[in-house]
C-alpha cells in the first residue's frame, strides 16, 4: 500500500517551531508536502490574494524526506496553490499548525491555521488544524506530537465527511496530565476589543490592537470548558455559516 | 426620537462608488460613521491586523452630513476601530457595501465585505453586509439603492438576533425586473482552483490566481438559485461555525 500523501501549512511562517513540530510528526506517517508562508500570517482570516502574484518556491529546511516551499501568500493561499499547483494528485490529509497560541471559540473566526483547514475541507480533502495553548516561539510541542499522531491516524482510518474540518486544540501540559479528547461545540466568548492609541514622532495618531477575552459561555460541551479542564478540544467545522434557525423568523418578515 | 446611529464600511475601499452610494442612502435614514479602508481589500476574508499598527484618520470626500475615516486596515479593523475608538455609542446598525461584485455562496468565505458585517455581528450590532452582481466601477446601483432602503429600514424596526448579520446579494436587473426578496441558505458551490504560471523578467516563475465557479448544489432554497431567478438573496449568517450534525459521530470514534 502506498504511503498516504499530507499537505501541511500553518500561519506562524514555515520556520515556525510548531509546523517544524508537525513534519517531523507526519513523515513518520505519510509522504509529506510543505506549503506554508514565507513570512508570519497570524490572524490573516481567510484571506487570499487577488489583486497580487504570488511567489511559491522550493526550500530544503532539514535534512528529512518531505518536499517543502515557501509561498508569498496567506495560508488559505498556500493550501489553494498545494492543491491546484503543487501537488501532482489529492492529498489524503491537509493538516496545518501546530499554531503557537489557542484557536478555540472565536478565534477560529481570525485564524490563518483554520482557514488553511478550512480551504483543504473546500478542496474536498480531510483536513485538520492544530493549535497548543503556548504563544511562546520555544513552546513545549512533546504533548502536542503525540495528540497530532493519534488524530490523524484516526482520520486516516475514519475519513471525514466532505466539508468539514477538524480544529483541535491541546492544553499547555504533560501528556500525563491530559484527561482525554473531548469533542465540543465553538463556546460563544469573544474578544472586548480596545486600541491602544500612541502618537508617532511628528504628532500623528496611530492604533495597536489589543482586547480582553471574554467567555460568557458556561456550556460544558464547549472548547473553552475542555481546555480550561485539561482536555484537548475538537471541534467539526464546515464552512456553510448559514444562521439556519433564523430563516424561519426571517421568512415572516414578508421583506 | 433621535435618529438611527449607523456605522458604514465596505472592502472595496472608501472611495468606491459602491460605499459611496450606499452613504448616499443611508444618511437619509440615520447619522452615519463610515470607517473604511484607505484601499481595496477584496478577499481579506476575517483578516485583522496583529503585528502592525493602524492609521485611522478623518477625511472629508463629499458635502454630505456624515463623518468618514479612512483606515490603514482590513474591514474587520474598521469595524473594531468604529466600535470601541471612534463611536461614542453602540450603533444601531452596522452596514458593508455596497460590494462590486457576488458575495453569494462559497464566496461570503473569502468576503472582506462580509467580515465586516460578521464582524458587527461579533460586537453586537444588527448587521448587514450588501452585494451587487456587477464587477465593474461603473456599476449601475439605482436598483441597489432601493433594495437597501427597504432591508435597512426593516431591520431598524425589526432588529436582528444577537451574533447574526444578513449576507445580501442584488442581482444586476433593473428594479422593475426584481422578483422580490428570497430568504435562503448559502449555496454548496466553490471554485476550482487554477493558476496561471507566469515567467518574471528573471525567468523565476510566479503565479496568479483564477479559477471557475461551479455550482453542484441544485436546491431551489440556496441564494444561488434565487439570484439566477431574478430575486435579491438574504441568507442570515453566523459566526458560530461548529458542524453540528458531525458532532455525534466524531464522539462514536471514541478518540
Amino acid at each position: 500500500m502506498s504511503k498516504p500523501l499530507i499537505l501541511v501549512s500553518n500561519d506562524d511562517g514555515i520556520l515556525a517551531p510548531g509546523i517544524r513540530a508537525l513534519i517531523e510528526i507526519v513523515r513518520e506517517i505519510g509522504e509529506v508536502v510543505v506549503v506554508a508562508p514565507n513570512k508570519p500570517q497570524s490572524g490573516m482570516g481567510h484571506a487570499i490574494t487577488l489583486n497580487s502574484s504570488l511567489r511559491c518556491d522550493e526550500i530544503q529546511i532539514d535534512k528529512g524526506p518531505q518536499k517543502e516551499y515557501e509561498c508569498s501568500g496567506t495560508p488559505a493561499d498556500c493550501i489553494k496553490l498545494g492543491l491546484s499547483v503543487i501537488l501532482k494528485r489529492k492529498p489524503d490529509l491537509c493538516i496545518s499548525g501546530i499554531n503557537h497560541g489557542a484557536n478555540s471559540s472565536i478565534n477560529v473566526i481570525y485564524s490563518g491555521t483554520m482557514s488553511a483547514a478550512l480551504e483543504g475541507a473546500i478542496g474536498g480533502v480531510p483536513s485538520i488544524g492544530f493549535s497548543l495553548l503556548d504563544y511562546s516561539h520555544d513552546a513545549d510541542f512533546s504533548t502536542s506530537k503525540i495528540v497530532v499522531k493519534n488524530i490523524v491516524n484516526k482520520i486516516l482510518k475514519e475519513g471525514l465527511a466532505t466539508g468539514r474540518c477538524l480544529n483541535v486544540n491541546i492544553p499547555k501540559l504533560p501528556f500525563s496530565e491530559i484527561n482525554g479528547y473531548k469533542i465540543c461545540r465553538q463556546a460563544d466568548a469573544s474578544w472586548k476589543e480596545d486600541f491602544d492609541v500612541r502618537k508617532d514622532p511628528t504628532g500623528k495618531t496611530y492604533y495597536w490592537l489589543k482586547g480582553i477575552f471574554q467567555n460568557h459561555d458556561y456550556g460544558k460541551d464547549t472548547d473553552e470548558w475542555a481546555l480550561a479542564n485539561g482536555y484537548v478540544s475538537i471541534v467539526p467545522v464546515q464552512y456553510d455559516i448559514t444562521s439556519y434557525d433564523f430563516i424561519s423568523e426571517l421568512k415572516s418578515w414578508n421583506l
